[in-house]
């Protein structure tokens, strides 16, 4: 930040007063600019023994596959954010059956929501941020061209809990992520 | 949002092309400001049969009692930023015992992460965001003099569950709070 979103004045960075961390601040008009991390909310789409991915036609990762997931918008809830982003992405419609994982990863101030669904009819394609969507067994997934780590280890605790037969809830931090 | 945080030059409201949100917009140097919902992060902190609460010195809700919470800052967790706030408002050393509600409220596009957590030892005082911090029994806590919803079902869900044994993960929707 360069300039106070309010009154155009430029900012400088220091720590107000009663605070103990630097931020963008406007001598001009007085306001302190926040930042705060993003919450990406996703799926994990179900339809009889397979799981539905999307390859990613932008960057980062373009070419790799992910689960259905995206940049919550304000007035959603973490479940709405999840299912707009499965139908804009992979086009399909999906109920989902709970909340799944929450990943923390600080280090590019993400917090990702990752959701059981099932998809309500075999039915999908790409959206515009895809290349490809389709169903993989848990022997098909392509485990070396997966986009991001969170996707990764949603996709093993599934497959895993699924042998067990109970879905318990996650969480899960992840400090120092290659796949970003 | 009116100025550019890039640039300074005056920003417009419009939908970006393959979008289908108004967003703040700068034609002069083309950059899209996204705004997305923000996390707080809270405790609920336990001393032998007791909750840690605090009453507020500032508004919203000043002279209310909440349970220690605050907004998520960057690169942290969000356990690190219930623990920190806890800190900061009760001065009490916490250590989490896992994330225990997740709410969500659209309405003011807030995420609410609230973990169990058990105090180190019986110290606490007010920080200074807090007017008072007092340790409650079930039967003594101020019920209707809390400061949000989510403080109060919380605290509910928490009892309740401490009756039975078990204390389950949840997620929660409040869609049309009347105290925020």
């Amino acid at each position: 930040m360069k300039f106070c979103s309010q009154c155009g004045a430029e900012t400088k960075v220091a720590t107000p007063i009663g605070d103990s961390r630097l931020r963008d601040i406007c001598d001009a008009c007085g306001i302190v600019h926040y930042q705060n991390p993003r919450i990406i909310a996703g799926c994990i789409p179900v339809w009889d023994d397979k799981v539905l991915l999307c390859k990613r036609a932008i960057n980062p990762r373009k070419g790799y596959w992910t689960l259905p997931a995206g940049f919550m918008e304000m007035g959603e809830t973490t479940e709405q954010a999840a299912t707009r982003e499965t139908f804009e992405e992979a086009q399909a419609v999906v109920k989902t059956e709970g909340l799944y994982v929450v990943f923390n990863l600080p280090h590019i101030n993400q917090v990702y929501t990752i959701y059981r669904s099932s998809l309500l009819k075999p039915e999908f394609s790409s959206g515009v941020e895809s290349l490809e969507t389709r169903l993989f067994s848990e022997q098909d997934i392509p485990w070396d061209e997966l986009a991001f780590e969170t996707m990764r280890l949603s996709l093993q605790y599934y497959f895993a809990d699924r042998v067990r037969g109970q879905f318990d809830f996650r969480t899960t931090d992840i400090i120092d992520e290659t796949h970003t």
